[in-house]
C-alpha cells in the first residue's frame, strides 16, 4: 500500500453498491485501495460499510464508509462533496443492483421499479455526480492523458431479456444503454466510460448463503472469483486513452454461453 | 371495412399511445380497423382519441376512445376492463414514448424518470394488463393456432445509448428487454410477443410541426410512411406461429445506418 | 396465377438454391408464382429443378430451371443473362447453404471452404448479378418506388458461432455480413436488400430424412412450415420503400431461443 | 527480459500476421518476448520478421522468424512443429488481414476469395494448429489453472458490414463467428478464445504511409498507439480462468461510434 502519500495527495476510488466483505463492490475497494487509491465506499448498510473499511485500513490502505441509497439524489449529491473534499476523483465504479425473480404476471409495479431505481436511476444518478467531480480531475498519472474512469457493472442480462428475469433484464439493459450514451458524450472529454459484463455465478457471500448447491457443482474456478474481477475493472482503468474499452465481457471458462 | 359482423363477435385491437391523426398510433387503429378488427385507443388526450375514432368509424369502422396514463396502474387496468368487454382481445399495441433530449449534465432526475414510466414502465403495466386478456383468448382466425399478439414500437435508440438522448435510449432499451422477455415467456403460449425498431424520422403530425426543414429536406419516402409502418404491425400479427418474428427493424431506402 | 399477362410482361423472381420440392427455395419459388411472378430457379440439381417447376406450371405459373452452382462465377453469370431475358428483374432470392457439422479439430479445410463456397461466396456472386439486373429494372408496380428485392437467407449461426458448426456459422456471419454491406450501398438505389434470421429446424424434407425423430418430437407448428417462411419473404419484397426491413428473424412459437 | 531462465524453459507465444516493426504483430512480439516469453513470428516476408526479431533479440528477448502464408495449411503445419520445439506454447496470436476496398459491382471474385483467405481460412488453419499445441500445454505460470490463450485480432467491420468494404468485413465477420465457436468449444478446456475489435486507426507503419494527412488530422492519442494495444492483448492473456473474456474492443478516446 502506498503509505508514503500523505492522505490528500492519493488519487479517489469512489465505489456505490458495496455490501458484505465476500461481494464485488468490496472487492473492488479492496483492489483500487490496495493501488494507492484512497477508496470511498456507498452502499445502503453502514455496518457492512464500516467493516470493509476497518478491512482495508488494517492492510494498511485508505478507506471511507459513506452510507447512501443510489436512488436518492440528494443523498448521492451529499456524499459526492464528501467525495471531493478527499482529492481528486479518479475512478468511479457503479456496482449496485437489486435482483428481481417472478414470473411476469406475477411481478408487480413496485418490484419492477425497485429494479429500475437501483439498476438504472442509481446509474444516472451517481454517473452524473461522479462525471463532475472527473470532469475537475487534473490528469491521472495513472491514466496518462485522461481524466480518469466511470465503470459500471452489468450483467448477460443487459444484453437479452428472458424471464424470470424481466424487471432485472430491463434495469440492467437501460443501465448498458446509459453507459452507451456517456462514454459516447464523455470519451471525448477524456473520461473513459465502460461497462462490465458478468457472465455466471460470482463467488461470493450472496450465492454462498442462497444457493451453497449451485457453489458446490460449479466446480474449482467455476464461479466468478472476486478478485479476477476486480483485477479486470482495475485493468481498464489503466488503459491508455488512445484504447479504450467501452465493453468487456467475463465468465468462467466452463460457463455455457 | 367488415360491417356484416356484429359487435360483439369482431376481434379487439388494443392500441396505446394514440395521439394526432398523423401519428403512427392513429395509423395503427386505422389499419387495424380496416382489418375488420373492433379498435380500442389509448392516449393522454381524450380529444385527440375521440377525433381519431369518429374518424375510423365515419370510415365504417369501430373505434372507441379510452383516454388514460400508461403509466398508472389503475388507469390501464381499468381500461383494461373496458377493452375486455368489447369481445376477444386479439392484438396489443404499444405505441407511447416520451422523447427527451438533453446534454446528461443537464438532464433530471424528473427527466429521466419521465422518459422510463412512459416508455418501459407502461411497456410492463400495459404489456401485462393486454397479456391477461390475451391468454383468455380463444384462437383468432386471423393468426391460426394463436392466441393473439402484443406488439412494441421501438427505436434505433434501443440498440445504442447515444448522446443527447440518454435518457430516451436508456428507456427504450428497457422497453426492448421486456419485450424480448414477454416473447420467451409466452411465445410458447401461443402469443406474439415482437419489437418494432423505427429508423429514422415519420412523415407524421410531430415533425412536421417541429422540424419542418427535416421534412423538406427528406424529400421523397425519406421519411417513414404512417401507413407502410402500419402495414408492417398487420404482417407481424398475421404471421402463422410457425414462423415468427421477434424484431423487425423499418427504415427508410435512404437512411443512412 | 396472373396468366393474363404476357409472358414478356411479367415481373421475374430469381430464387438460388432450390432444391426438393420440400424445401425453402421451391416453397419460395412457388410462392412468388403465385403472386404472377416468372420465376426463375437455380439449384445444383437439374432433375429436382424441373420437377418443382413442372408443378408450379401445372398450377398455372410460370417457372424455369437453370441448374447450375452458386459459387461458379462462369455459371452464375451465364444464367443470369438467361435470367434477363425473362423479362425485369423485380426479385432475387439467395436461399443456398451447405451444412457442415463437426468438432474442430476434424474439420478439413476443405470442409470449411467448401461452406463458405456455398453460403458467402456464392452470396457474393449471386448478389452481384443480381444487383445488375436490378439496377436495370425500372420500377415495379408491386414494390411502388423501388426497383426490387435482394434477399438472403440466413441463420441463427449467423448471429453467433457454437460448436460443432463453426464452419457454417462463420459462413453464415460472412453471408450476413454481406447483406449488410449491400443494404447500405443498394438501398438508397432503390433496392431493398434483407436478411433473414431462420432459427429452429424446417418442416421439410432434409429434416423428414435426416431426423424424423427431432419432427416427431416438435409437435404441431413446432418447426418452421415452408409456406409461412415464404409468405414472410414475400412481404419483405412487397415493403414499401419509406419503411423497409433489414433484418428479420423467424422461429416457432414454442423455440427456446 | 526474463534471460534467466534456459531457452527450452521460457513460454512461447507465437504470433501470426506480422508485418513492419511499426505494425501490430510486431508490438504484440514486443510485448510478449518482454512479458519473458520466446516468441515466434509468422508473416509474410521473412525480411521483415528478421528486422523484427533482430530489434527484439537485442533488447534481450527470445525471437524466431517463421514466414509463410497463414492460408496454407501445409505452411503453417509445418511451422507448427518448429514452434513446439521451442517449447509449450502459452499464447498464439492471429492477426493477419487484408484490406480489400471498392464497390461492391467492381469487386472480383479473387478480391473477395482473397479478403477471406487471409482472414478467415487463415484464422481457421491457423487457429487449429495453435489449439492442436495449447492442448498439448501443461498449466502455465502466468494463467493460473489455464492451458493458455488464443486471440484474434477482429475489426469493427466484423460487426457490421458497410461499403466500401463488403470483402473485409464479410471475412472478418467470419473470423469473429470462427473465435465465438473456439471460444465455447475449448473453453471448457482451459483454453482462453478472444476476440479484440479494434475501433479505429493504428499509429503505425500503414497509415503513416497511406494516409498521413488522417495522422495529422487525428490528433494526440487520437489513433490506437501500439504499445497501448499490446498491452490489452498481454491482461487478455493474464487472466484468471474464472473470468475471461471472450471479446473486447478498443478505440481511442475521441474516436466517434
Amino acid at each position: 500500500m502506498s503509505q508514503e502519500l500523505p492522505e490528500g495527495r492519493a488519487p479517489v476510488a469512489w465505489i456505490a453498491g458495496v455490501g458484505a466483505s465476500a461481494g464485488l463492490g468490496a472487492a473492488l475497494a479492496r483492489r483500487f485501495a490496495s493501488g494507492g487509491y484512497s477508496v470511498a465506499m456507498t452502499g445502503r448498510t453502514a455496518q457492512q460499510l464500516q467493516a470493509v473499511a476497518a478491512e482495508i485500513e488494517s492492510a494498511g490502505g485508505r478507506a471511507h464508509a459513506f452510507a447512501g441509497d443510489v436512488a436518492s439524489e440528494a443523498e448521492i449529491h451529499g456524499i459526492a462533496q464528501r467525495v471531493k473534499a478527499l482529492g481528486a476523483l479518479s475512478i468511479a465504479v457503479f456496482n449496485a443492483a437489486s435482483a428481481v425473480r417472478a414470473p411476469t404476471l406475477e411481478l408487480t409495479v413496485e418490484q419492477f421499479t425497485q429494479a429500475w431505481r437501483t439498476s438504472t436511476l442509481g446509474g444516472f444518478i451517481f454517473g452524473r455526480e461522479a462525471l463532475q467531480l472527473l470532469l475537475a480531475n487534473d490528469q491521472d498519472a495513472r491514466a496518462p492523458g485522461g481524466r480518469g474512469s466511470l465503470l459500471f457493472t452489468g450483467a448477460t442480462a443487459a444484453l437479452r431479456g428472458k424471464p424470470p428475469f424481466a424487471a432485472f433484464a430491463a434495469a440492467k439493459a437501460g443501465l448498458r444503454s446509459l453507459s452507451q450514451s456517456l462514454a459516447r458524450e464523455f470519451g471525448p472529454q477524456g473520461i473513459h466510460v465502460a461497462h462490465v459484463v458478468i457472465d455466471g455465478g460470482i463467488d461470493g457471500e450472496r450465492l454462498r448463503s442462497n444457493a451453497p448447491q449451485r457453489v458446490a457443482q460449479a466446480g474449482e474456478d467455476g464461479l466468478l472469483n472476486l478478485d479476477a474481477i476486480a483485477e479486470s475493472y482495475w485493468q481498464l482503468h489503466l488503459q491508455h486513452r488512445s484504447a479504450w474499452t467501452q465493453e468487456i465481457d467475463l465468465r468462467p471458462f466452463k460457463e455455457a454461453f
